[in-house]
Order: C-alpha cells, then sequence, then structure tokens
C-alpha cells in the first residue's frame, strides 16, 4: 500500500498491537486468570483471533449485533455478552445467535431473566447467565449480595437458563471492595449449593492490579489492545504502548500560535475523561488541542506552534474505544508503513 | 412500517421538520437573505431537497467526500464546500466534483490557493472561491480585513480562480464586531476594484438574530432541521420544535433512584456544550442523564425515577449534527407513527 494517505485516518500500528496482547496474556497467565477481550475496542474480527491465538479464553461483546458480525466472520466461538438483553427483537437474534457460538449473557434483574427464559424455552441448548453486580460504579447489577443470590436462585431454578457465576465492572481503584462484594456473594450463593463457576471483572484503568482482587478468575478488558491518552495520563501505559493514532493535516495557521487540523469532534470525538484537551500530539508536547467543532481541531501552544499548513500530525486519542466507532475504515501500519485498509467490522451495529 | 422499534434508534419527526424549513425559510426570506442550509446535520439528500425546494440557494458541505455522496443522489447541483481543501487526492476529488456540480469553495492561505489554482489549471470551469475570515470564533480565517483583501487580490487575478466573496463563522452574540470585520474587508476589496458577491455567514445559536450583521447576504445553518437540547436551553427553539428524538430502552433499575438506558456515548456523544448532562428525557423533566458509557446512559433523579425496565424513552440530544453521525441510519416518523429507516447516506465520508 504506497497510496498518499488521506486525512483524518486512524492508524493502527499493528507491530504494537502485538506487544500489547503479548504482554498483558503474560501478565494473565502469569498470575493465573483468564483473560476476555473486550472487542469493543476494535470492532474487528483479525485482531480479536490474534487475541485468542495468544491465549484469551473467548470473547466479551456489548451487543447482540456485534456478535453477530464477529461471528460471521468464522473462528470464534465463545462470547459474553456483557448487557441485559430486554426486548423481543433482540431476545430472537440471541436464541438465533446461540446456535452457531457459545454465547453467556448477564442479568441484573427478574423481568431480564424472564426475557431470556422465554427467548429459550424450546431451545435445546441453554443459556449460560453471569449475575451482573454493582460493585460501587454506579452502572447496571444489583446493589448487594444477597440481592446477586436471589438471581443466583432464580437462574439455577429455571429449566432453559444455566447460572454461569458474577459479573462485574468495578469502580476503579476499589479492590477491596470489590473483592468483598464478591466473595459474600460467592459464599452466599454457593451456601445455597449453587456452585459460582466465574467470577468476571475488567476494566483498563486498573489492569495492572488484578491480584487485588483474588476473588476473580476472568478478566475483561478493551483498551489494553490499543492504549490512549486517558490510559497515558493515568500512567497504566508509555507512549511507546498507544497503537492508535488519528493521522490528521494542518489544514489552518491563523496565527502563529494557532493551527487548526482536519480532525475534529467526528474523529476524535468529545469524550475527555477528565482531561482538558481532546488528544496529544505525538512528539510535539508543547501543543494543546484547545477545542473540536465536528470537522476541525484547534491546536494552541504558548510559543509559536511550528506548524506549517500541509504538515501531517499524529494525534493519540483521548479515549480509543469510540474513535474506532466514528470511521468505516482503519488503516493497519506495519514496520511504519501502512499495509492496509481495514473495515471496521462491528461498527453501525446499533443494537 | 409496523415493526416493533429496536433501540436504541434515532428517530426523525419529519412533520416538525417541515415546519423547521418553513418556518426559518420565511424568516430569511422576510429579512431578504439567502439561506444555503448545511447538510453536515441531516446528511441526507431526500432532506436536502426539502429544503431547496422550500427556497433555499444551495446546499453547504464540510467535506468534499459529503458532497460527493449528496450530488450521487441527483437533484443537487449547487454546493459550498466551507473547508480549506489541501492535499493531492482531495483536490483532484474536487475537481472531479466541479465536473457535476457547481461547486465553490473558501480558503485562508496562499497555500491553499496555490493548490486550488494548481488542481484547476487544466479545467474548462474555473473556480469559485470564497475568503474565509476569523472575526472572532477563533476557528480558521483570515484574521483581518487586509488579510482578507491580499487573498482577494491573489484569487482574482488567478486564471484558474473566481473570487466569490467572503465567509464567516461569527462568534456567538458578537454580530457588531462581525459586522464591522466584514464591512471593513468589502470595502477594502471593493476599493480595490474587485467585486464582493457573496458575503457568507451562519450557526445556529444567532439564528433568529441575522439581521444585526447588514452586510451578510447568505446564511448557513444546519441544526435548525432537527434542533437540539443546546438550541432548546439557548432558548432559540421550544421542546415540541425538536425533530429528533433518540429512542432508549430502560435495561436496569438498580435502585429506585437510577436507572440505566441502552444510549450511551456511542450514540448520544459526550457533546456537553456547556450543558452538565447528557440530553433531556422528554416529558420527564426530573430526569437527569449524568453519564454516559460507551452503550449505557446512566439517569438519575432526587425522587424515584418511575421507570421500569423494558420502558422506552424519548431523549433530545445535546447536539443533533453528531448523533446522526453516529448510525448508520435514522427511521423517519410521519403523524407520530414510524414511516421508514432511512440511511444516512453521506455518513462515515471521513475525507
Amino acid at each position: 500500500m504506497k497510496e498518499e494517505l488521506d486525512t483524518p485516518a486512524v492508524l493502527i500500528d499493528m507491530d504494537i498491537v502485538k506487544e500489547n496482547i503479548q504482554a498483558y496474556q503474560k501478565y494473565c497467565n502469569g498470575i493465573g486468570i483468564n483473560l476476555r477481550p473486550h472487542i469493543k475496542t476494535h470492532k474487528i474480527p483479525e485482531l480479536a483471533k490474534l487475541q485468542l491465538n495468544e491465549g484469551a479464553v473467548g470473547i466479551t461483546c456489548q451487543k447482540i449485533s456485534e456478535a453477530e458480525a464477529i461471528i460471521s466472520e468464522g473462528g470464534i466461538s465463545d462470547i459474553l455478552i456483557t448487557y441485559n438483553i430486554i426486548g423481543q427483537k433482540k431476545l430472537m437474534a440471541l436464541k438465533k445467535l446461540s446456535k452457531r457460538a457459545n454465547i453467556a449473557v448477564v442479568a441484573d434483574s427478574v423481568y431480564c431473566l424472564e426475557g431470556l427464559s422465554r427467548a429459550f424455552e424450546d431451545s435445546k441448548k441453554k443459556l449460560r447467565v453471569l449475575v451482573e453486580c454493582d460493585t460501587g460504579a454506579n452502572r447496571c447489577g444489583v446493589i448487594s449480595p444477597s440481592a446477586a443470590l436471589k438471581l443466583a436462585k432464580v437462574i439455577s431454578s429455571n429449566n432453559n437458563l444455566i447460572f454461569g457465576g458474577l459479573m462485574t465492572y468495578p469502580p476503579i481503584s476499589e479492590p477491596e471492595k470489590v473483592n468483598s462484594f464478591l466473595a459474600e456473594a460467592k459464599d452466599l450463593i454457593e451456601k445455597n449449593g449453587i456452585k459460582v463457576e466465574t467470577i468476571s471483572i475488567g476494566g483498563s484503568p486498573d489492569m495492572w492490579k488484578v491480584k487485588k482482587i483474588p476473588i476473580a478468575n476472568e478478566y475483561r478488558i478493551g483498551t489494553y489492545i490499543f492504549n490512549d491518552r486517558s490510559l497515558l495520563h493515568r500512567g497504566v501505559c508509555k507512549e511507546r504502548d498507544c497503537a492508535l493514532t488519528v493521522l490528521a493535516t494542518v489544514v489552518s495557521t491563523p496565527t502563529d500560535y494557532r493551527a487548526i487540523v482536519d480532525a475534529g469532534s467526528k474523529v476524535l470525538t468529545s469524550d475527555l475523561f477528565g482531561l482538558e484537551d481532546y488528544g496529544r500530539v505525538l512528539s510535539k508536547p508543547h501543543l494543546k488541542i484547545c477545542q473540536l467543532t465536528e470537522e476541525h481541531g484547534t491546536i494552541i501552544s504558548e510559543n509559536p506552534t511550528g506548524l506549517k499548513i500541509g504538515q501531517q500530525l499524529k494525534i493519540i486519542p483521548n479515549h480509543a474505544c469510540v474513535v474506532t466507532n466514528m470511521l468505516d475504515s482503519v488503516i493497519f501500519v506495519a514496520n511504519e508503513m501502512p499495509i492496509k485498509h481495514q473495515k471496521v467490522i462491528a461498527r453501525g451495529k446499533v443494537w
């Protein structure tokens, strides 16, 4: 692929991708926890397969339609969908999908379980369901170990469902709280004669602190494959570990202290994640992307920017997972050379 | 179309769309200014045609690839691309496109003009170029009337280009400043024997205050076709004028005071526009969408939310233009009934 790269473009450095996958798989192997990468970050089956080949036990999807797109490419057969599946159309799609792969889902309410049960009533295969727990992140999930027990009982006494264990998206930097919630829930449930097979936790910010939640036996994580500026800022990775960059061109230099690039909120997104600006310009720490409009990024600097119109810049975005979602395709790079345009296969799969 | 609507989905109320188009066209007719709607908001040729049929003089696009997608659907022939076109591939695409429609572009540098000139060197048709002015919004544009004159001279003395006039995206609520910049630039340029045909301004926040910039003769505007929560918050429209809503389903109610819907930042986006939360839930002013993760929206309330799992809600997003960009298709609604799935034809046109 020798063509001039038009901008804005999302570049994926495959050398760094492979290093990231290997390094974290090695870490998980070392502490004896299963790794189940979340494909929401890349939405590309080829990358999911790299993760599986390195030792991941399966993948995580956030939506049935994403799982469908990934499965359709072949070669992937074990998927946890970490979402309450609600509504007739989604339930029917889930049932259909479960014939093509080993699918497990999560639930945090009797309402959700009743729907799942009805959908699998006449199915030969039972559906594996994990109970989602809110261990402090204030997202979905039952808010107490006793509520987890209640749902575990509903699942294990249901003919169409199998109790698969517990799942949570832990709050950042509160491992003790998470461990004690999950340990208490496991204990309660097992005292009731129900085996808690999987305890699945996850999250990129605490990816190197998994040992602090020893009750868990599965880790779900998305961003680690690319890393991004929010993880860089938290000290979770180094700049050289960032595999995804947005290539942009300077299109205007209204003053010596301001330049405009052709990457705005429709590529970089408005995700700030607690940061003050919209990305880090590689090798140019003096530049600040202070504002995004839809198709423009404004770069300012206390000293002259030194930027020229036509010049291309690489930007590490604040949040990699939402950037891949903005484009129909990304560009794979190896040995610092673009090697192919890659469709973001599971993008645009709304439900 | 009688199917159950799956969520998240973007609904476009065509009755409101038509009222919005008519009302603003009437306003522009009343004050004698040309209307050139920006299709970045909807990216759908069918809606652009409604705008043209009502009296718009042409459309605005932000990217060549968007213009290409719109033109390919037929019936649209007058397009202003409000972007500095930089780089060989884009210039060649622009040249090709200019054979299929009346295309004008903007420029704010000699660098940009040189590229445009080279691209149109052997073209039968000259390219119309407006000089972009930074009248205070700190985006692209020359920062002084004298710099505008300089570029107007370069354009009008170039064999491949035609000077089309001045263009700016004005700062919000500073009409006097904008008018005086543009009046001074026009005066300077015309004193040099160069006619300033078009003076194009725009922007939704000040859409009802156009008379305060009497020097302008063209208005570009995108959001008015749908309106959104940011305009609602500014008092520019009423809730009943909001044509675009995100349909979401409650998927979890962890407590009486918290509910989770299936619309997160991959549908509503993280655009805050100075607001504190991520959208307005229709008919439920007590609810606050306090947090978005990628596929979940967290709704909280001081009193019990009253929400049930499975319940569908309509949300007015903070910024309509970025929401249509998240999905491959939207759903047109008329008489409060869904009538068709409509592809967002110019979405994903990166450059």
